[in-house]
């Protein structure tokens, strides 16, 4: 079974789980028993060598020539996903996308319990956000060394993160989600940052519309 | 200068094109006037040869050896990202989601005019969307007919999008911005697909704050 503590794992293996996660689960609302890597691979356009490469990361999941248990799958890979205790998760800027996010974290998120958020807007301080109030980002450190979260989402303007991860990274953050522009990428050892730029999503959108390839 | 109309751009370059762009932006704001190649590496965490190599791919932008002028290389990636005319975007899914990326559409995203919304549910049918009303999904291929939008944006879960894909790629759509956890990779020749699954961000990022690598 997984070997969730090794440290042998790389970033796309680990980009994957989560699809591999999505699928399997799928194939096992339609009712189906086992899956082999061939069709694994054909669903998330890989090969099936990848396929058991990936699995083969985490120990196996599978016997070869009689293909994967898919409930089996499906349990291995939520555990390793998502096992062990709820991350205790901070929200930082409660602006419409804050919001959004948050109501993503509490409704679809599995693994994060969502512990405070903060903003530095009067208008938003002391604000309800679902069961929790909006807290001055001026207490954010003060919070931190009482609570000890471990994960902080970043829904503020690039200058904002800036001037903040200094702060964020002493108190012990250990992973980042990050809407902001920031380009987060010098986190440490120990740190992990998953930057959802919007913006680069939809220029490069655009560009390959604007410009699209001649085949 | 740049050649907008060529196909030997790869994907990863022009995924790269974004964050040069923001880079450069805030370059120019510091009132840099010339930066090297070496430079904007080490800012963006990749080689001087990269850098160059990319800038080849779009004829160059400046002199070996003499440094890129900031302004003018401002000036050509914005050219290459957002030149031409704006994007005719549609949305479907005007819930929270939906709206918030409605609002990061109007108020951060150049290129892209969102000219209509779209949704099944009756509460958000007929309600207001900035200046747009919502339209009932179910006129979404007269609509289409009749406008021929390129972009759209799908703010919906899986199944809607697995069932609204064939008739959006049918009605001509070429570019999507995809925040369903429905895979699209298999647009087809000609069309675009940015996908954004937050919830595989999210996921992805839990594993690795669980499991840290040890160093």
């Amino acid at each position: 079974m997984a070997n969730p503590g090794s440290n042998k794992i790389s970033l796309p293996v680990i980009k994957r789980l989560p699809r591999y996660y999505r699928y399997v689960l799928g194939l096992q609302r339609g009712g189906l028993k086992t899956v082999s890597s061939s069709e694994l691979a054909s669903i998330l356009g890989t090969t099936a060598s990848q396929v058991r490469q990936d699995f083969n990361c985490f120990g196996g999941f599978g016997q070869q020539g009689v293909g994967y248990n898919v409930a089996v799958l499906a349990s291995e890979l939520e555990q390793l996903l998502f096992q062990g205790s709820q991350l205790d998760t901070i929200l930082i800027g409660t602006g419409r996308l804050g919001r959004t996010i948050s109501g993503f974290l509490a409704r679809e998120a599995e693994g994060f319990s969502l512990v405070a958020a903060f903003d530095n807007s009067p208008v938003e301080i002391g604000s309800l956000l679902g069961e929790l109030t909006v807290r001055d980002v001026a207490t954010l450190p003060a919070y931190c060394e009482a609570h000890g979260p471990q994960v902080a989402v970043l829904c503020i303007p690039e200058e904002s993160a800036h001037a903040l991860a200094p702060t964020l990274l002493r108190q012990g953050i250990k992973g980042f989600w990050n809407f902001s522009h920031y380009d987060f990428s010098a986190g440490g050892p120990g740190v992990t940052v998953e930057n959802v730029h919007l913006g680069d999503s939809l220029a490069s959108l655009g560009y390959q519309v604007r410009h699209p390839a001649k085949d």
